[in-house]
């Protein structure tokens, strides 16, 4: 989608939503502050022609800055708590800790999506932030799944716990269960760890159950992307959908 | 692994193992013709004094010539045909229609030998090959399953069907029915697509049947190594160990 004018093209900055930034010469030195915020966050920004941008906005008025990007559905936790709420045992969210790989956020998105998951929640810090890449990895679907940005990770998982829903956290290890036994018939919340390290301590700790998913080729773990897949499809399939 | 001496690089190089190419500079000159192919074949060479590489082989004879790779394991379509007769019910093979991201070939290597696979197959052509990016966003586990580079893969499916074994093509469509129907319980050939095309006709037409994951939140496809994972782990679901 377009952002048209430098007000739009700051608001869709905050947001995470902007990632292509057009401006004219005209305005190249009045947005010095917009380019450099703009840069800081991987915003690709061009120089061109006043005619060009009016060729993209199809005339509609832009004051020589058109922003391009992918309308995210970023919102608060606690929108995310109400539809877990309203949505009772059929609720499902997806928590990242600390997935860092730009690629594997972007198809988990789109995952999360296809598996029509409430929410996506991932930390501020030591995690992929929603961008461009992200946004292409996801082949376009990054907005169609909520996302919850949250400064910290337990206590959303804690929030979600107290909201009514059952937190998994996926990890190999002898204290995690066979995830194919559970039954996935309530509010569920499944935590993936960081490619390199799994789960951090302190949040498998918070988790209600650890879950793995058995391999019999004696491989030690999935990319995180393939086991987000296994497990919200097992979910989606647990739920209704199961046939034999 | 290393590869010692211009004749274990060649033939590392020719079957598609050799990431990285080592020579001192007295070999430099002679090995023109191997370097040249290397260069052509994706590997990285480097010059490097002969101490270096006398510290790298351990004192072990290399003429001045060291590789490093990993050792796939490149098999015949003879030798996994017998297995997969071998294995009766239980085989399982993936086979890659056109797969050209090396991120999602690597993925999926990783995946297919997690869920035991007996091997993975795809085309000379229009496919990405093993090469480093792929080992690497393999995760080093490319080398965990049986790969099976074919010029015809038209052919090989008519081969694993006369093996005894049933071909399902992933595609989204009317024609095609819910994975989860499948109990999988024969030899099983699952053909994923490319990522943006999806199946070939032809090799859809040549498939025993058509499976699609229906996706609960409206997406058109989920990404092809998510689908890959999704499906080889329901394989495995259903193989045993699925609990109630």
């Amino acid at each position: 989608m377009q952002f048209l004018g430098p007000h739009a093209c700051e608001e869709a900055l905050v947001r995470g939503e902007l990632q292509v930034l057009r401006l004219a010469p005209a305005a190249w030195g009045r947005c010095a502050k917009l380019r450099a915020e703009a840069r800081a966050a991987g915003v690709t920004v061009h120089q061109e022609p006043m005619e060009g941008l009016d060729r993209r906005s199809q005339g509609q008025r832009h004051q020589g800055v058109i922003g391009e990007g992918v309308e995210l559905r970023l919102e608060s936790m606690e929108t995310l708590l109400g539809r877990v709420q309203a949505r009772g045992n059929d609720a499902l969210v997806l928590v990242l800790d600390g997935v860092t790989d730009p690629h594997n956020f972007g198809a988990i998105l789109r995952s999360a999506a296809a598996a029509g998951a409430d929410g996506v929640v991932f930390p501020e810090r030591r995690s992929a932030q929603v961008n461009d890449t992200v946004v292409r990895a996801s082949a376009g679907t990054a907005g169609r799944v909520p996302l919850v940005r949250v400064v910290n990770l337990g206590r959303a998982l804690e929030d979600l716990k107290a909201a009514g829903a059952w937190v998994y956290g996926l990890a190999a290890g002898p204290k995690s269960s066979d995830y194919l036994r559970e039954p996935f018939d309530r509010a569920t919340v499944l935590v993936m760890g960081s490619e390199g390290e799994g789960l951090h301590q302190k949040i498998a700790e918070n988790c209600d159950a650890l879950l793995s998913i058995p391999m019999p080729g004696g491989i030690e773990s999935l990319n995180v992307s393939a086991a987000a897949a296994v497990m919200l499809f097992r979910v989606v399939a647990r739920r209704g959908a199961e046939k034999s």
